[in-house]
């Protein structure tokens, strides 16, 4: 899975000088940047990450950066597509069945969150789109093509986008209160206490005409 | 209503000399500041508003700042209830015939925030709240005593705290997405017709037993 530098850490090298003759290497260079660029992002946030210093971590030259991903904005892209991996299959998840389709997505996205792992650079995603409009214009479009749109698909209600935003927006703002306001008693809460009241929500927006 | 200096701008002065002798026209003065706390953080947020800053605006002495309201935060926790004023009324909204309260608050809370001159000081309380653990620490208290607790109390179901905050995690996770995203279609949907759909959910978590 990890794809971080096998070569030792180097010391402060001279200014425009490439660390690597790359390029060469192509699809593990790349790599290498897009688990520097993840790390750094969800660390730092958007606002504090530069390329400079996601190629200083990947031991690149900037202008590697600058070649495989573009732009500030598509690295952000590609980094946070690996960070919220975890939670775009729930468009899988309420295929199927719409009996229960409700309980299904709150638990698979609780799952998402009570996992530290997943929780923390999430976490860092959400902040970074909050506060900086760049980084909200890319985290809308990729959650609008990867999963409101895929889990719309899987509606047969009127208006299955709006339902489907509905749907997360509900579970958007009790993870705020929870994971990051951490107000009580809904941080403390069992999950199974907070899916027996919000699983019935989400099935009548996902499955109601 | 406007608490803003009456006397002219005045240009760069002495480090660490009171601009006015104060302290002397108490109530005035620490409205003044407090003018100018609300608009330096609705402006900049937490992190990046300074005691220095807000008395800069104030026309006071830092010390003054401090003799008036102590730290930082509890500077921030008496800008923000200024802030949050027009969301303080939630709680009333809900008293009274249990049919429709969920409709009532839902159509209160976005007429706080289809307000322009409400909505964009409110957004820098939240932005603050979520990215800062002071700012986080302050709103969760302020929530909770003014509106979150008063509103349980009118509340006749189990667990009416956990109720009140279902609830409220539910509108704010909606204006997240409208107001904050933006993503479409809910950002730029009727009110009625979220109302429509988000009014049941908020009644049957404040009233249904």
């Amino acid at each position: 899975m990890s794809t971080a530098p096998t070569g030792p850490a180097t010391g402060p090298r001279k200014r425009g000088r490439p660390a690597r003759t790359a390029a060469a290497d192509g699809p593990a260079t790349r790599d290498r940047i897009l688990t520097a660029a993840r790390n750094e992002f969800a660390r730092h946030g958007y606002d504090k990450t530069s390329i400079r210093g996601i190629a200083k971590v990947a031991e690149v030259d900037p202008a590697l950066v600058h070649h495989y991903f573009g732009t500030k904005e598509r690295v952000f892209e590609a980094a946070i597509e690996l960070i919220l991996a975890p939670a775009m299959n729930a468009p899988e998840v309420v295929h199927g069945s719409q009996e229960g389709a409700g309980e299904r997505l709150a638990r698979f996205m609780f799952g998402v969150w009570e996992n530290p792992a997943t929780r923390l650079p999430v976490l860092a995603v959400l902040r970074s789109a909050l506060t900086n409009e760049a980084a909200a214009a890319v985290l809308r479009g990729l959650i609008e093509r990867r999963v409101l749109l895929r889990m719309a698909g899987e509606l047969t209600v009127p208006d299955p986008e709006f339902r489907a935003q509905l749907a997360a927006g509900h579970l958007i703002g009790i993870t705020m209160l929870r994971y990051v306001l951490r107000m009580e008693p809904i941080a403390s809460a069992e999950i199974d206490d907070i899916v027996a009241m919000v699983g019935p929500t989400l099935e009548r927006y996902l499955t109601e005409n």
